[in-house]
């Protein structure tokens, strides 16, 4: 009895379409990485399970996949939790490694690994798989790419302005124009906290402040208000809600908030300093945002906190975002490393190419010519003209089979190939091929050199 | 405490240098499956289990990592199994998923599963990460990539012709000149095996004969001989261990050998028409070299069968390999799928450039220039020029702090950059940039049309 041929639900296979639109992207991301000086670097799959665990908060610690130990793994389990039937406490038991969570972690682990062999400011670019035991929903995987840019090793704020114009470049290169590079400064949102009496509650006020645009002004300040946030603090947020102009004129709007907060002032001056570099350099096609309601993952974050959104009228989340960070590599003893770095979201780059049909029509590079095979003495002879096309660049193949010609011309149609070229006694006499044009239908019969000039 | 920063044994961290190598000789390997027709899938990392589990041999089962169940995977265990501290009997009821072993498998299931979308004979190249729970080793990793190449749904020989090609292309395009391409025919064995009345110890007899090189003809005759084979079948062998001469030569001393069993001369029939084929179209760099002894994974091929080894003076195992196997697919309950594929060792093809010296020197791609940064002005300036020089495809990167210039240019040194630029308040006031030549040590002061053109 035959098996069943499924995939874990979450996972995906690629057909060769999607493998060559997925490439594409890619590519043209890794080619931007490298003109911004990037280098790639690759970790393994599975880390060591401390390496992760403990890293992305209890949630994340759930959605790790473990690797079961080889061999006989229940021979040094942890005995009371075998008896017990304590899955959490017998995990670390009999599971040493575990798939890979994300790539900043790995990250940080990589840097202080290598620190000796590592020139810093260290500008590294990656782009490879990580796996999260979510539930699987339209458009979130158990295994997904991520591609991430970060820089190591200099606290300088020009790291901020180059990240701006490399997802300015990204997205002009993939000819999605108008996306919206929006830019928060987590010292902005701990100085309005302070402002408002809220320091200690940080996080319940980012959170609230958040969901402005989902829930509005008004549920966004009940929620302040439920987590203990004080009238008179929310009543000072006034001129939060109402933050109009341009990236100037709001700055300046945040400037009379935020007086009496050093912490703000620093923030402010910090956008300022990146805003005024933006100007002076321009933007291809991207624009620069201020967004004091953008938090993302704030723990994370001490500086510059960035997200990118798909140009106005197409309905995606983010596609991008990041941020700067100090101290990433503290968990694993290198400590004063300041860093900051940056991701591309390259599902949702896909849906929002395919969306706005933006996928170049030579993605494919499939093959360019089938030729026809009509018996073994002729595949000879067609297959001296394919090495020759070959040696040209000209991706060229042979039906296999002396199949029925209406079977192969199927084939050709099918697999959507622009040409094939017949060749039957006649033309082997002649020293010819018979070349058909398969989307006008034309035919013409040409020498070797003239089908090569005809296919070049 | 800080956690020492390790991964796990058998896998592998990539640097910058490593990364770029490796991308190299894969992006060699894709250019020329493409040009011969092969298009690209993905399948995701794990497998369910059962897709996995009994396709490899007993031992390949132990090899296989298994992925614990998310949650509270006790619950559903098996508990006469827990009981019992029974690891094996354990484990298929905590894991449903396991890591990919191979490229082959999740292809089969893949065809299999999207048949009805897959025109064939269908040509599909694969290039991903595998993972086995080996004792890692010199040169053997627990997570290595596979590079394959597949064409399932013909059974013709011109398939066969293209493979040879195909690795002939491949290690010419890589400069590795002067391979040896061997190939065998399972049928061959099996006539031999059938002529020496060892038909039912075809494994035996193949895996004895497959060491001649290692251990030499009297240890060879001494294995089959305790494996049950017969001194008067033994006898019959000796004009294979004398065969000599070219290819054709060897085929008319196997043809006395194999007279008188049919699947023999079928055997010898194919490696005909390979041969002649291979005269006619020529090879640029590599041998075809008949090998009787080769064997590889017996149980799998069903035809021809395929190994490339280096050139020669090089100490290294086959660098690449394959064969034809006749319904891989019928597991997954697709029949009569003929199929034949090859794959290439990137491990050890790496290992081998490296040890010829073969890598171009342009594989890193690294940053042409640096600028100095002489604080925020002079890096303003230098940005504008840095910006222009990317429009140019030209990687230029700004040094980010405001740092000492010995430190700055130890940087560039150590990292190799070919280029500086030292911009400073002279500069700016006259609009020019002052090029340091690293290499040769001399400098000049351009302006920035004379700065792209020189960096490009």
């Amino acid at each position: 009895m035959a098996q069943k041929p499924v995939i874990p639900k979450g996972t995906r296979d690629f057909n060769p379409t999607e493998v060559a639109k997925r490439h594409y992207i890619t590519d043209v991301i890794k080619q931007q990485f490298k003109q911004f000086g990037f280098q790639p670097i690759e970790t393994p799959s599975f880390e060591n399970s401390d390496t992760l665990m403990g890293k992305y908060g209890e949630e994340g610690d759930r959605l790790i996949f473990k690797i079961l130990n080889s061999g006989d793994y229940l021979s040094k389990s942890n005995k009371e939790a075998l008896k017990n039937e304590d899955s959490n406490l017998l995990t670390s038991s009999i599971s040493e490694k575990a798939l890979r969570y994300d790539l900043t972690v790995p990250f940080a682990r990589y840097v202080v690994q290598h620190q000796n062999d590592i020139d810093f400011p260290f500008k590294r670019y990656q782009i490879q798989p990580v796996w999260r035991a979510d539930r699987p929903q339209k458009g979130r995987f158990r295994e997904f790419y991520q591609c991430d840019a970060d820089v190591v090793g200099s606290n300088s704020l020009w790291q901020e302005v180059e990240f701006i114009q490399l997802y300015d470049n990204v997205f002009s290169a993939l000819k999605l124009e108008g996306v919206t590079i929006k830019i928060n400064n987590r010292k902005i949102l701990s100085g309005i906290a302070e402002v408002i009496g809220a320091s200690d509650k940080l996080i319940d006020f980012t959170v609230a402040l958040d969901k402005l645009d989902k829930i509005g002004e008004a549920k966004v300040k009940e929620e302040m208000l439920s987590k203990g946030i004080s009238e008179e603090g929310i009543s000072k947020l006034q001129p939060l809600f109402t933050l109009a102009g341009d990236f100037g004129a709001q700055i300046e709007s945040l400037k009379s908030i935020l007086s009496t907060s050093e912490e703000g002032l620093k923030g402010i001056e910090e956008l300022e300093f990146v805003n005024n570099a933006i100007l002076e350099l321009g933007l291809k096609t991207a624009n620069l945002q201020l967004d004091v309601t953008l938090a993302r993952g704030l723990n994370y974050y001490t500086g510059a906190i960035f997200e990118v959104s798909a140009p106005k009228g197409v309905s995606m989340g983010s596609i991008g975002g990041g941020g700067r960070y100090d101290d990433l590599t503290g968990i694993f003893g290198l400590n004063n490393v300041s860093g900051i770095g940056i991701s591309f979201g390259l599902d949702r780059i896909y849906l929002v190419l395919e969306e706005l049909n933006l996928f170049p029509e030579t993605v494919l590079d499939t093959t360019k010519v089938l030729f026809i095979n009509f018996g073994d003495s002729e595949a000879l002879y067609a297959m001296k003209a394919i090495k020759r096309l070959r040696s040209k660049h000209i991706n060229a193949e042979l039906y296999p089979d002396n199949a029925k010609m209406k079977k192969q011309m199927n084939y050709a149609n099918k697999r959507n190939l622009p040409f094939v070229v017949l060749v039957g006694e006649e033309e082997m006499k002649a020293s010819t091929y018979t070349l058909k044009n398969m989307i006008e239908g034309s035919q013409e019969s040409l020498n070797l050199e003239q089908l090569v000039d005809a296919l070049k």
